[in-house]
């Protein structure tokens, strides 16, 4: 393997086994990196020449062949292979070879440690923006839905136990409301992303006089992390932030597919679910089993666990670059991955559902009416506490109503006749993605 | 005991000891909790005085006595002894024992379900407040460090071993930018905890025709949570989701006491620290140890445990109220408190050190500047990659130069000689808070 | 405060507010670990009288002296107050103050260091009896349960779906299993606290001429921790794995809690449940909740983050002692008491249900016999994929059948006619607690 | 992708999407399971001949095609290819292509639910005994670290601060005290590993008259795990407490790791590293990294989440198999290769270090004799609180004595006259692995 800081005989020496333990990266990670790093170099390359301090006409040349290589890398032609160390040793070989001498004068002003956080920022931007495009499209599934079963009356459950009347609307609304209420901290940690870390160099900047807030333009970012040091102390911080910031959408996730999961068992049976999202048995042939919320479920718990190692590796650890921060790369990308796919497959899974109204409907027993009993009431003039005492003495005289009548009936924002669709729509529209 | 759900049979059956283990609260808790509540419970009468829902002369004695309530509860006199299982039936049976009948009228329209998670996003909202201000005078603190010895050379490390110059300055501000960088993130989180979720009852609406909005208007709130199963989904949601926005700010004070405990040892002894922040040791006369450094670096740990117990609790929970949600209020309240004080202890340990000079620039050895040598073969006109191979070839022949130049040689933005602490501070000052 | 380091300057710089906020720590965990503390420094006292450190007279009064004060730590007449930074100095100052000069002498071949560790050992070593105890109680009673249930039949599910027949008592006896499988793991957690730790002093041994092996068998321990760095290095290391040694038992609780806050909905409704495990709702007067389950296992998360606190509090520091470890003592002494608090409350639920057998029978629709319809085409002769495909085809044709006949009929080693509780009482008899 | 659970209609219908999303496992992990597959059907189909559910020949035609199938996993010629859902369905199908018929008759008193944990329970059994040979090595490689360099004295530290006189010697078996104290955990994990699960089929048993103490007998397994509700529930709950039982492992890497970047830094410099376990910078030519410990060091922290991971991942779900199972599968087998090769690293990394003995001595200031001249007025009839203050006040006066004669003598079990190596080396001569 051709190691940038290697002179021959080092190469040979590093200990085989321990390269194969601790650098023997997954290729597929620098191989999505590998644009961004690309596009990040560009940048540099451009703004070394116009600052003069490469000359003008191999600023061009190397421009150019750039943005060839970085064709190459988005359609996957260049690609990594195990002999290499990294994507940005690769890339600084095949720019010699492309472009001879030259080349190699891109590679003043930087280091491995900038160049290397520059490429986790440009891709972590990209992969929000990626992310949300999916959460809208999850959004409006969800939005649909409510709308469609807005009036369709459902049980209500505090405790696991039968409480008082809701809606299916009710409670698929309740998800899109808190996925809406995740506006703010997910733009927070896309400004922590779209930031210019180039120039910081290894993590003391350069003597060159080199101009970073033109890279930023370039790289059309909201910000130049000013303090050099500071680069690499946001080094697997605003990977950790990231992953953090779509906890909220990934706890929705869970809970609406532990929903799922219980609503679909034969005990609840309130939906309809299609053979697009259930599975069978190897043994039991009666089983049809809603396998992909189980599993959704399940990953909310190891995306939790990607937050706490990106936590924690970064720890007590002493200022400037230390290797420790190469192993929240993976935790970064595989963590952003489970977003994307989990929206994705809950997504699926919502298009392929639909109502059962009588299952429903039974389950509409007696004592879930009973707040509405102590209500009324409350209405002829007794105190809620008393009220409540007193229906509570004659449970059994609390009948059966109709449910629909009775979800209609409560008007005030939020209540089951008044979801508020249409402001949790508008929030919707005036999200700008 | 005195349960608000009890009739008398049920009160005396429930088992000592289980009530023990599950209900003995930390009467700490809902002591801080009690004024939020009580805050919380005026708007909701005045709310149903207004709406007729109440009398107006039985609406304004309730509200009078809960001002006289708020006040003792805040001055302590009105406080939770270990008979009452929470502040919420405190507060009822106290405020029925002072109004009579009327009082037990203010319980309509409402549930302690929503009244929780009301006092809770209420206490949420004052505390990040609080916060914030111990923030803002951190952020001070570390500027004014920055600015004092912005040009005093200090070693750069990576993979702690000496790399290249670099300056207190530098390393001080470094941390100042990250915590600036929290702005928005903070921000979101002030958010989440700025609504009002009153009115949505046990999770499902109420009968009763109330003014959800003017709930919110009158508790000064930013927004009203409007799907009413939402509330209930929000809670400990909004909890994990507010500490984990503290995360960037207890993360700095990990890294900065970790530096910190490293640089007063022999072996750095980069700053001089007094005796108002150390502490000795009950069997070697010897010693002045930075004990709060270690202690505030071990919080930090301690407080990612309380992340993760958020994060878990309310997972795979079926929706609407569980009994699950009641471990998360100690987590968070417990978090809150661990941000507030670190910040705290951090910025009385800040203001305890001054620097060595003469120790700082003894770490300058003469690798430290090889870098620069090879950036010189550069700027006369070799490309990066051979000059680099050239100064590793002859190492002995770089030598000590003059650290104070050579910091402030380096001018591009966020290099030692500018620092841009002109910018940070802007931004510093532009932080409403 | 009085610190057993201070000269009379040292004490009065310390600042108050950092002292509050580092120092502070919580009295109840001290004076738990008093009795312990005293314990070990008795058999300290005698070992350097016998090894004749200090005079004979003086160390019988000694120990005559700690005897008593370690009774009056037993029954709380001697206690923490908080001008005292820990049970150590009090302890310290107490003997003094008692037997004069004499005590003074007891402070020579031991630190701080040595003697905390000492302490949490044997209380470590203790408070793992006392949980063993009541996880025996906790067997016993799910051994009652598995027999008095053994042939009521119960719905077996998968992915939450009805799936096969099974019984009450392969379910209850099932949790059982586990916790018996635990045995190695929790006695290898003993063996780890069962260690005598003094002697080594602040983590490097000492130049008295001590007899370590003598103080190891006066307190009755397992063995001598013999490398001196290593007794500091084992600081939280063994309260990590003490607290890991015990999720098996958290694990079984949490799963067992939640499968009975499920089958106790009306949807399931599988169990009859004594009003001195549930409770009422504050609005709801319908409702009965099984509180305490969930609560349980809620709190399995919440020790899940002690865990993880314990894991990582203690990383990436530097040997020999540091402040951080004294983080982890409230994490380990309150992850001791989770686990003890939460067997407690489960032996007092599942002491306190009975079955519905009407109930638990009509779950077995047809479709949970049809795997057993598979099976009797293959002892006819048929391949099973073969057969599990014709059923599948036909599973209109599955009908009802005797659910007890059909447990009764399955009689290897662990299927429902022959749960094997006789090899598991066995276990549990030849458990030595 | 066939589906043995299909019939034609549904495997068309399942949404392409969601099943790559949810079920595109990792090939890699089901080519590691594969042979231990195999090695457990092969029991299985022998023991149904046995017990003459099968045809004699057909049983013994199943066991020799399996016989080979065995050895073509194990050399790599059988396996994975993405058109599989998993190694049991390529298995399946493979044998009836090769035996025809008789093939599927193995699939009788069997499910994929029970050969799923019992392939991951063998590899389990076999992957621990592989950890357990390299755990060895190392303590190997670090008892002869700590008998060559015994006698070689080094400053001990506390709070990382200079304390007390220590050696190479007692720090480096330190480390080897508390690995040998984990043989009784490791040995508590091999126990759960080493338990049969087959004919728990999908967790109800089955049918037919199988001999499952047959089946443990052939696997050479310590245990039959009897309940077939228990088999499920410890799906996740061994691979769990496996990954802890080596957490002390990965702790005690973890600090060493740790240890060594710092002694190794300019500022210690105690240590000399071969080139085969150092880097170089790519942009500055005079450095020398321990880049293997930095990297060792941040995986404790990926292990630590792998550990919360499995935790959590199991938490909060109903009896019976769950698809949420699935997803501790990669945390467990990624987690164990963490384990081995952090061992095999970190045996390398020391097997290349020799010690500075300059460096090490020039550590050695007077104040790290401090606590010695405490002790010789001790020894002079002072009490040990009188001298340390005596001392304390004149600390000026502390001279530097010869760190060697010092560690001599100290000669109590466990100083560093006495590092009780012999008792160490016996400890690991008796560990039978």
């Amino acid at each position: 393997m051709s190691k940038i800081w290697a002179s021959g005989k080092d190469e040979e020496s590093f200990n085989n086994r321990l390269h194969e333990i601790c650098f023997k990266t997954n290729l597929d990670y620098d191989n999505l990196l590998m644009p961004f790093d690309i596009e990040a170099l560009i940048a540099h390359g451009e703004m070394l020449g116009e600052c003069q301090l490469i000359p003008r006409e191999e600023a061009i040349a190397i421009a150019t062949t750039m943005r060839k290589m970085l064709q190459e890398a988005q359609n996957g032609t260049l690609k990594m292979s195990p002999e290499w160390e990294d994507c940005h040793s690769l890339i600084e070989a095949e720019l010699i070879k492309r472009v001879g001498e030259a080349g190699k004068k891109l590679y003043m002003a930087r280091s491995r440690n900038d160049q290397v956080v520059s490429a986790t920022r440009l891709y972590g931007r990209k992969k929000i923006a990626t992310i949300l495009s999916h959460l809208k499209v999850f959004m409006e599934t969800l939005l649909e839905f409510s709308k469609e079963y807005e009036m369709v009356p459902m049980a209500g459950y505090t405790h696991t136990q039968r409480a008082m009347p809701a809606s299916v609307g009710m409670w698929a609304s309740s998800f899109l409301e808190i996925l809406l209420n995740q506006k703010e901290t997910i733009e927070a940690a896309y400004t922590l992303n779209d930031v210019n870390v180039l120039g910081s160099a290894a993590g003391f900047g350069t003597a060159f006089k080199i101009d970073r807030e033109l890279v930023t333009k370039k790289l059309g970012l909201g910000k130049t992390q000013i303090n050099s040091m500071s680069c690499q102390l946001s080094r697997g911080q605003v990977e950790c932030q990231t992953l953090q910031a779509f906890w909220g959408v990934m706890f929705v996730i869970n809970r609406l597919a532990n929903d799922l999961v219980w609503m679909t068992s034969a005990e609840f049976d309130f939906f309809k679910v299609s053979k697009a999202v259930t599975t069978g048995s190897s043994i039991m042939p009666n089983k049809r089993n809603l396998d992909p919320c189980e599993i959704l479920r399940g990953r909310f718990h190891i995306f939790n666990g990607h937050i706490a190692e990106a936590q924690s590796v970064i720890a007590n650890l002493f200022s400037g670059y230390n290797s420790d921060y190469q192993e929240s790369k993976p935790v970064f990308m595989e963590g952003l991955e489970l977003i994307q796919t989990s929206l994705e497959a809950m997504n699926i899974v919502i298009s392929n559902i639909t109502i059962k109204e009588d299952k429903l409907k039974a389950a509409f027993s007696p004592d879930i009416f009973a707040t509405d009993v102590v209500n009324r009431h409350v209405l002829q003039g007794n105190s809620f506490r008393d009220a409540y005492q007193e229906v509570k003495r004659n449970l059994e005289a609390v009948t059966v109503e109709d449910p629909l009548e009775n979800i209609k009936s409560k008007t005030h924002l939020g209540a089951t006749g008044n979801l508020g669709l249409k402001q949790l729509e508008n929030r919707l529209r005036n999200w700008q993605f």
